[in-house]
């Protein structure tokens, strides 16, 4: 290792969150490579060192591997037994796939959750259609159906009418789908708590997001979530550290919070296992909002994107430090308020090419903070997103959902 | 021209600054090509596409230039020739020769400026002996004496004592340097207004810094500049919308200014010429600060990156929307105080390996935001920087400093 050697990270993915971490990679002088699909995807279009080739081989990941100071990833899709030979054979993995299990399994994971007492709804393996029809009737048929493995953005997860639910387990049985099902609750708003935590030990908490979505996709962000309470920020960080710490994960992690309010918690019946309400820690008066875990996502997430704007250190730059040890970086707010809207593909293209459209958007919004990712069109594809940080939520929003639509539909809110 | 076709810029230059413009490139889509001298050049390090060669080759700058929306530079050095014949070849060139010339001719700046009403210092063409003895005498003896051309970070500037003038000056003569000659001030600080335009007009300035040079090298930047009055920050953001303008600058422009107290003006006699001094618009009362021009840069400064991490748009961004006559971000400060500390190469390199350094400082100091370019040491070179946000300049400046220093010298301040 010569005087000037820079750190080496080897990213297996070459979507828009690879692409990303090169700005806090450059200028922090690491090494990025990464391991892509094609010369043409988000991320090989902005870093040098792309290696083309597949994740689902084995040999491909190895030829990715060479000389990195750490392996890791922009998506949970790497085979778990080709992460654990590439730990075996003496790489530097971060995550570890004992941590990377839970992101990848959702039964694992609302099984893992509950055991350490963080607050989950109600939730039960689904292998057959008297399973699905016991959970049903726990639940009075709030049943929210979930594929445990491979959904994303809406996909893998179902709200079945009492009378879908036999045929539609069935059939997904019948397809080799593994299933889990849990509680649907009696949502206020989306919350997510962003945490990354390096294999020494450290964790580090952003300020929480609140996170809107829409079709089951994310559609924009808040940082702080406007209104939460002092205490239920301090309660949903501290389940983000005691995640990140107990499932040892390494690098970014988000982790996608229900908020629902208490009165409404006779709603959903006696509410989550006793052990989930005593860790939910319902207070006995003056608490209006709580939180359950929905989802766990063991890399920089959208949820997270308002931090290369709004936060002094990006969740891009956190997660490169994280995986290689390195110190975190302050976390805190740069605004009162930062809004990310997400710009996704609508119908169809406008006649209007990007580039006219970004002009447009910057001539009307010297301050809004346009991230595109160098995708084609697709009908919902995640193409890009706009921070804005400002004073005022409801203008700042305003500014950013208006910008981000003019991106998708060439014309304005 | 495909839908998704993105705008393709190419740089002249391969060092830090075309490497900085890669971050905002990436978030914004735009396609970066550098020239560069070899593969392991600062830029050429983070930025896919690279095309190798010499800019003095005329054929070389073609070759670069093939489908770019804009062609820009990252240094002064490129010949004027060329730059005028790619003009004529229909290519866009940003910002275009008849500007450059003032940032690479020192004598043509001052006597543009002063045309202007701009204020300067005194100057003169010093072609001979004769001509430096002139003007050593008309402003009694305080003579800074300038390579017309070429110089930079305190190269081709002297300030010889009387007995050494008339030796220095046929030196440089005789191996063929051009010179000119202006009035040594009264320095109380150095201020530099930031501002970028775009072809179609629009000119915007970030606020302005103050910076600390030693050995003719910038140290240190704060920003905005503190305890400057509002009326003097107003006035140095209008001699740079003024310069920007007037010349024809596209791109950033950095305009260096040298501040002095006006008690001061005394000492350097009648001070500027009569133009220069009623364009300076000397307060009668209560004033105690003013500027003169320094020096002229047009690209991305080093007294501006800051703004990195401390405006909502960077100089790296604006500058690729301004030659891409883009309209421009907004430059507002994020923060009370942005304080920028260079990485100089100490005499030697420390023992401890930069990566280690690194570390050691994101152990300490979470906030400080950490630029390396990717350089081997050389005593003197600048081979990164530390921006800190804060609230308090002493404290912020410690900081920044303290980090720059140990990750010059391996140990804290």
């Amino acid at each position: 290792m010569s005087h000037t050697a820079k750190p080496i990270v080897t990213v297996y993915g070459d979507g828009q969150l690879a692409r990303m971490m090169q700005p806090a990679a450059a200028e922090l002088d690491i090494h990025l490579r990464i391991l892509a699909s094609s010369q043409e995807q988000s991320a090989a279009q902005v870093i040098p060192d792309v290696v083309l080739g597949d994740y689902h081989a084995y040999e491909t990941l190895v030829s990715a591997a060479k000389d990195a100071d750490a392996l890791t990833f922009e998506h949970e899709h790497v085979p778990t037994e080709h992460v654990q030979a590439l730990i075996d054979a003496g790489y530097n993995v971060q995550p570890q796939p004992s941590a990377l299990l839970y992101a990848q399994d959702k039964l694992f994971m609302r099984q893992k959750l509950a055991e350490l007492g963080a607050p989950v709804p109600r939730f039960a393996q689904i292998a057959s259609v008297e399973d699905a029809r016991n959970f049903a009737e726990l639940v009075e048929g709030r049943v929210c159906l979930k594929a445990r493995r491979g959904g994303y953005d809406g996909h893998g997860v179902w709200f079945p009418a009492a009378e879908e639910l036999d045929s539609l387990v069935a059939e997904l049985l019948e397809a080799g789908t593994p299933l889990m099902a849990e509680e649907k609750v009696n949502l206020t708003r989306e919350l997510s708590v962003l945490v990354a935590r390096r294999p020494s030990g450290e964790v580090k908490a952003w300020p929480i997001t609140q996170s809107v979505q829409r079709d089951g996709i994310c559609a924009e962000a808040f940082a702080p979530a406007p209104g939460l309470s002092p205490e239920l920020a301090q309660r949903a960080a501290e389940v983000g550290e005691l995640v990140a710490t107990q499932l040892g994960v390494t690098g970014v992690l988000a982790v996608e919070l229900f908020a629902y309010s208490v009165a409404e918690v006779d709603n959903w019946g006696s509410a989550a296992s006793a052990a989930a309400a005593s860790a939910a820690g319902f207070p006995s008066d003056g608490a209006v909002e709580d939180i359950a875990v929905n989802e766990l996502a063991m890399r920089p997430h959208n949820t997270g994107h308002w931090t290369q704007d709004g936060s002094v250190t990006s969740q891009f730059e956190q997660h490169l430090r994280a995986v290689l040890d390195l110190p975190l970086g302050e976390t805190t707010a740069l605004a009162p308020v930062t809004v990310m809207a997400n710009v996704l593909g609508g119908p169809e293209d406008p006649e209007m090419p990007m580039p006219q459209r970004v002009r447009a958007v910057m001539e009307r919004y010297p301050q809004a903070k346009i991230h595109l990712y160098g995708k084609d069109h697709r009908a919902g594809r995640k193409i890009g997103h706009v921070n804005v940080v400002g004073e005022d939520v409801e203008q700042t929003r305003h500014i950013a959902a208006d910008a981000a639509h003019f991106l998708v539909h060439a014309a304005w809110l």
